[in-house]
């Protein structure tokens, strides 16, 4: 049975709607690039006022074309879109791909008229792709379809493109035509009114020729589904993105640390970060990964081997690499021995090897087919500057001697050589990428190298652990009788209980009398905070005191926070809570957020000040696995402070582990809380001695919204 | 009278002095190139083997040259260098070029050879540039000096550029051709034997053609010298550098903080920071940032306005502007009146300005003349995707129309337009850069703003505070005898006091008992820590005890530290140091290491968590201006915690200011002292609370190395 989408990128007829015969528009080049690129099937120009455009008969409407048509080109002035779209669904057309634009990214009223197109796609068993697109490409010679406005005809290759943006469209094939990038299939998906990003993936994953896949996108449909279909692609085939649009997610007032962090583009930077998708800043990026991942294999490691025939780049690039997180050891001993059989004595025989200025094709022949024999590389990175003494070519033409069998990744620089080097091309024609900077290869390495150790790492498993989600059930219910609200305190301390994350209970006292006796019991030293009136940042206030040794202390520190507080508001009556101090331990916060399309955010860091401050905390996507869950806690700038720093005991990081997992079940299993921040949790050595202190919980009655 | 360096950049005539008449050598290319620039003086070639060259009558030596020589290039044999120098003395040319390689850079030989050219030039006073080196170049059309080997005439403009990579020096001049970046002279200076970068800017500051200047350094001769003059240029001409070779700074064992935390590149960018240099990463941001500064101002402000006629770009173009710290304000509704005359009704009116994609030249002009008058900014980016059906060149001259007498900067996008594109030369034509990825704009103007920061800020001074430096030299001369070494503990206490630095005394005690005695007398808490024997970090062994409040804690804790410390060797007796604890205040980091050839670098952080673990911490090169103080505590992330954190006190932030410029005074004074670590020091909110509570010098008699 054909895949659905093949009607759009194996279609055995194309009906071109619009089709006109006036050069210039799009109507007349999208008509001409379909033909110009011999695609293998019929077309036929749809148009009432032409008779004949570009020498072939043109039809009053799809419904006069005598054939069945399996995919329609429609390049109709946005009024008239609804009525040739019910026209092609009673013709029977399988796919659409709608270039008119006017829809919903002008506004309200397009996209209502979206909807309807989309309705009436939907009634006839349709796919669309568009509105407001620049079309489609395959390559495969078996089909040629080239159905874009553009001037530029993509070159055939194995890297499959999605863009969301029409108008760069033109721009980025241009672009990559320069750059010698070859296409297999090339998909415009414009408002992505009906086929998403998601749809032509998986698309893209079961195609042959794919092996390579570049988005362009600016927002996510459903970036939950995104998650599932990226991270089960980017095991078989790499996919590099682009991800502009970094909006402020959600402008919520800083009303907890979790939601207050999470204001930046940390749920796009999770989601790519989990799903092994290659982010990078810029197109010229998208395009320095795309050239490499097209024509090599992924290095099987970090290890680079720069051979060069000038100091100055080979510094460049060794910098680029170290800071780019690669590795650059230096020669075994018997590759030393090879290479002091040919090279000049100056020669520096060390990694970069620079083989002096005067080194012509042979001597790079040489020294490649050495170094390429040494099993301590896994990338080698040969930079040429062309001095007017060396013939470019000669030295093109050994590079590729050299290294034609290698299994290794093999990256070239042709410092400052100019896009239009015969040498380059002969390179490039090759199979061997050729960059004008070195530390273009250093980033695009250091990005292909964070995908490797994600393909490297465990996949990983989301646990579920025994818990009483009953109780939570009635706790929230209890709280808040089925309205929106916060829950904290005691209430918040038996919710993780119920999820068997241990947490300290309070004890309370309304006098400086009974917080002693308190004290007395729970055993010194001892925490006392304010418990009313509530207040939310307890240290902002001084609304906490700590260790407490004696009846004594106790007793002062009621009547310092009792004068802290101040006149309290009629009704209210002053109490403390108090807890055991933990002491030896260190405070981390766990936390979640909910961002809007993305769904709960995980989150966890040190400390009140590491976290505010200095900023050093990370984020997941829930559910999270037990991977994610130990690359949460390690990948903090300051988590040698959890292992014993200065020779302080390692606390229980694996009982940390555990709690981000029992979280994030409570957050599966319960939609309708949007926060959760636990506030310090303390850890210590030992298991027993860790708890959450504080704790405190936002429901928000939208279960529907986060389904 | 003239410069010395003018008799290189503006000979009147010059030899070519191992000229050749085969075409490809270097002796050839650059008697060609001289000659085919059309040099405004007279030349002589110099090669005993040929009587004519290039259709010029050559001679044997440089002393039979009939007329009088300003400038030598010397192209011959390593071997024969020697001698075709000494010949140059005696017949009284006044500068010399070497471009023969073959000295210093090849090792120990080399660099004897080079002394005893340099040796030879300096008894007859004269100049050199090189050797190893690709030669000069001066576009002044008075001069119109090529005397470099390279294919590439360089195009006539006001950069200046320095490099000292002569291998790389046709690669850039290609680059910088194909991005349309003019010079106006370009000194490739080699091995700097004799003159060197220092040299080179100075000149280029007098050097009224010259506007911006361009670095390509891999190491400072006299970086100590290079602060001075780069301090000083920047305020009058723009310098951009690309400096490699970030090498490790001295591998020296991590014996104290401040050592190893400068064991990265932090010389090398506190030197940047404090000279107003913009410091790039790489080859191509050299060339964009150049672009820019070429052709237009240095933006009034950060505040950037994006008008595109495509929605993508204009996505990318903010987020990379906001990475960059740049701001993009709203339209004024004046300007948002005046656009809705001419706009179409589904164009954005927000910034960035999306004109939608049927905007062409007109558009473009009336777009752009409306923002123009805006003055909520300082620079304006309009940003073209040629769609097939737009004219570029149309859209190039309407944005040239419109912005051509705007005292705003102006840095274009043609998005992915390709180097080739017509449209695009114009603009360049016209002064207006031309990019192709909005990004590499954000990032210039990145970089160029916070060249404008620096130009804004305070030039600072150095302080000199009234101190007891007799006091400290006893100290030194006492502790050492003149030998290296560490002084510590209360020695090191009094150091500080004699320059004014408050610092808390010791006491010490040999027995629990006489501990108790000293508590009781200082006052409780206390702070105890092992005395002897000697530990370098107190609280890995946990040998430091904190907050100890009564008689009994006192005791236990010695007995406590006792038991920790161990068996001690033959002859020691264990003691402890004693301190009143400084409630209240926030640890911080004060110190200085020195780094080979950059001399003293101050350092500053918080805690020894903040710096060792955060890696939060700031370097500045001696001598401290009070700016530079000031800039240095507020430059740490975790500066918040000093100013009153979550309503803590705010410590006394002037203090820690003036004790940085009194310990730079300190090292100012004394050559001898090689590294200090001042930790912890407390700040507190009242100044007497403000106290160093251990110091730790380490002397170094070699005050030859440092002076």
């Amino acid at each position: 049975m054909r895949h659905e989408l093949d009607y759009i990128f194996r279609p055995s007829s194309v009906a071109v709607i619009g089709a006109s015969t006036q050069k210039g528009t799009i109507g007349r080049e999208t008509l001409h690039n379909i033909l110009t690129a011999e695609f293998n099937g019929k077309v036929f120009p749809v148009n009432p006022k032409a008779p004949v455009i570009h020498s072939i008969k043109s039809y009053s409407t799809v419904l006069d074309v005598p054939d069945a048509v399996d995919l329609a080109i429609v390049i109709v002035p946005k009024t008239a879109v609804k009525e040739v779209v019910q026209q092609c669904g009673e013709k029977g057309v399988k796919g659409l791909v709608v270039i008119s634009a006017g829809f919903s990214e002008t506004g309200h009223e397009g996209r209502l008229a979206e909807i309807e197109i989309v309705d009436i796609c939907h009634k006839y068993g349709m796919r669309l792709i568009g509105p407001n697109c620049f079309g489609v490409v395959n390559t495969d010679p078996g089909v040629n379809l080239n159905a874009t406005f553009g001037k530029t005809f993509p070159k055939i290759g194995n890297v499959g493109h999605i863009t969301q943006s029409g108008a760069m469209g033109e721009a980025i094939m241009s672009q990559a035509k320069e750059l010698g990038i070859g296409f297999s299939m090339i998909a415009s998906i414009g408002n992505k009114a009906d086929i998403s990003v998601n749809d032509i993936l998986l698309y893209m994953k079961d195609d042959p020729r794919t092996d390579v896949i570049l988005l362009y996108v600016e927002n996510f449909g459903n970036p939950r589904h995104f998650t599932q279909i990226a991270r089960e692609i980017s095991r078989v085939k790499p996919i590099v993105a682009v991800k502009s649009g970094r909006t402020k997610l959600g402008a919520k007032a800083a009303s907890s640390h979790t939601g207050a962090l999470a204001d930046v583009d940390v749920g796009v930077d999770a989601l790519f970060e989990q799903t092994g998708v290659m982010r990078v800043d810029t197109v010229e990026e998208l395009f320095d990964v795309a050239v490499a991942l097209s024509n090599q294999p992924v290095p099987k490691g970090n290890r680079v081997v720069v051979v060069t025939n000038a100091g100055g780049p080979g510094i460049l690039a060794t910098d680029a690499l170290v800071n780019n997180g690669l590795d650059m050891p230096q020669f075994s001993s018997s590759t030393i021995k090879e290479l002091k059989k040919f090279s000049a004595a100056n020669a520096s025989f060390a990694n970069p090897m620079d083989m002096v200025a005067g080194a012509r094709g042979l001597q790079f022949r040489l020294t490649l087919e050495a170094v390429e024999k040494d099993d301590r590389y896994d990338t080698i990175m040969p930079i040429f500057v062309p001095p007017i003494t060396i013939d470019q070519m000669d030295v093109a033409v050994n590079i590729h001697a050299a290294l034609e069998k290698t299994e290794k990744t093999v990256l070239s620089c042709f410092f400052g050589a100019g896009e239009g080097s015969k040498a380059m091309e002969y390179l490039k024609g090759h199979g061997i990428p050729v960059y004008i900077f070195p530390e273009a290869i250093a980033k695009t390495l250091g990005t292909i190298s964070r995908y490797r150790q994600w393909l490297d790492k465990p996949v990983g498993k989301v646990r579920t652990y025994k818990v009483d989600a009953e109780k939570v059930q009635k706790i929230i219910d209890r709280n808040l009788k089925g309205q929106d609200g916060a829950i904290v305190g005691e209430q918040a301390i038996e919710i993780l209980n119920a999820y068997g994350i241990p947490a300290a209970g309070y004890r309370f006292a309304a006098t400086a009398k009974e917080a002693a006796e308190v004290a007395g019991e729970i055993g010194y030293p001892v925490v006392m905070k304010v418990n009313t009136p509530a207040i939310l940042h307890k240290t902002e206030l001084k609304a906490v005191i700590v260790d407490l040794r004696s009846d004594k202390e106790v007793r002062n520190a009621f009547q310092e926070l009792q004068k802290r507080v101040g006149k309290l508001k009629r009704g209210e009556k002053f109490t403390v809570a108090m807890q055991k101090m933990l002491q030896g331990g260190v405070e981390v916060v766990i936390g979640m957020t909910t961002v809007p399309s993305f769904g709960p955010l995980m989150m966890f860091g040190l400390g009140g000040i590491y976290v505010e401050v200095m900023k050093d905390v990370a984020f997941r996507i829930n559910p999270l696995t037990d991977e994610n869950a130990k690359e949460m806690i390690r990948s903090l700038k300051s988590y040698p402070l959890l292992t014993g720093f200065r020779g302080a005991e390692p606390v229980d990081v694996a009982l940390i582990e555990e709690t981000l997992l029992r979280l994030s079940q409570l957050v599966r299993d319960f939609d309708v809380i949007s926060e959760i921040d636990i506030n310090p949790f303390i850890c210590s050595p030992e298991r027993n001695n860790c708890k959450a202190v504080d704790a405190r919980f936002i429901i928000t009655q939208l279960p529907a919204k986060h389904k």
